[in-house]
């Protein structure tokens, strides 16, 4: 039974790039540059797009991942931000991850021609997210000081998938038991030299400095 | 394409269910009762473990399920309980949860004949493991207070697969926005009457209710 399923996996990831490309080229065409923005769920990544999207100089959209309902689209809404909703649920509990034809069951419903900035805020999870490439240009981990320093050593895969681990709730440093420096070398032995932010979205420290590299994205990453 | 994939998750969660309940009558035949410990990415299962196995007063063993490495298996070693780690990691990053193929794999590795408890960390993740059994007789989420109030809404399978929600890291509560009673009144929405505890694995706070609630694993869900 694994045999079989590993190939099911390999086909699937084989047609999800081909499809990712599609994405990507739909993007370029449009000018759209487009950030994959991943977590553990709970990590904060809504709270840091409320924070971020408010007062950013360049036109942007977000796509909502979320298995069911709308909460995260219904708190983006009063951003004046184009907000589309994809829901990954199927009748299985969901999927617990976006991938590239989701996306593109998603890009009619997104105005490509009137944005510079296309965030996808991925499902929260630690391992799938990974896995799929939607035809993003960037990715961004954002890792919550509550989870714990250990996190990139147990999800290798994710830490190392990504431009950009924001490390979010800075403010819960002195109520939890992470070491920064113990985070950072992990990080590094997984990851070496990736971009890191420290941030607290709750209280708006460092938001600006994500905020200006949300309007430069400086890396792109292959398709 | 969409399709053939439902029909293959189809045909995957009938054999896992397959598999699981072969599982479960070993267990039975051998009179261990076995707890699925489930949780998002960082909201305090091991540390809950290591709390708790201390002092417990049936004999239990953990099967620690990882993506990849050891760290939480090491953490437990120290409490001379029996730890057998379960990696999910297969080349394309890992699987997201534990499948009963899987657990079925390590039962040579368990003491089976001489415990009573056998406690299955699972990958952190709410959404691939409640759909996957593994033969286990109670589901337990463990769900951190710095993941917000929303998880319950936006992950509602998996509050609805468990027979106990752990709520942790109440320590936190003074320094993150968490509405108790909100929580309370989501997680009743999505799983009416569901049994909770309220802890602090860090400081200890509500351990002694867990241990005990261990020791009698109350509610024997159907396998």
């Amino acid at each position: 039974m694994h045999r079989v399923r590993v190939r099911v996996v390999e086909d699937a990831l084989d047609a999800n790039n081909t499809i990712a490309r599609a994405n990507r080229d739909d993007f370029d065409r449009h000018g759209v540059t487009v950030v994959n923005l991943m977590s553990a769920p709970g990590a904060g990544k809504t709270t840091l797009l409320e924070r971020s999207l408010a007062g950013l100089s360049i036109r942007a959209a977000v796509l909502e991942g979320d298995v069911q309902g709308s909460l995260d689209a219904d708190r983006l809404a009063s951003l004046h931000v184009p907000v589309v909703q994809l829901n990954t649920g199927n009748g299985f509990g969901g999927e617990c991850h976006l991938d590239a034809n989701m996306v593109r069951s998603a890009l009619p419903a997104l105005p490509l021609e009137e944005i510079e900035l296309l965030i996808v805020e991925n499902v929260g999870n630690l391992v799938c997210p990974a896995e799929f490439r939607i035809g993003e240009d960037v990715r961004i981990m954002v890792s919550s000081v509550a989870e714990g320093e250990d996190k990139p050593l147990k999800y290798p895969l994710m830490f190392r998938a990504c431009e950009l681990v924001v490390i979010n709730k800075i403010d819960l440093l002195p109520h939890v038991d992470f070491d920064m420096d113990r985070y950072l070398h992990h990080l590094d032995a997984v990851h070496p030299g990736v971009r890191t932010m420290q941030v607290s979205a709750r209280t708006g420290e460092g938001v600006e400095e994500f905020r200006s590299w949300l309007e430069r994205v400086p890396v792109r990453a292959p398709a």
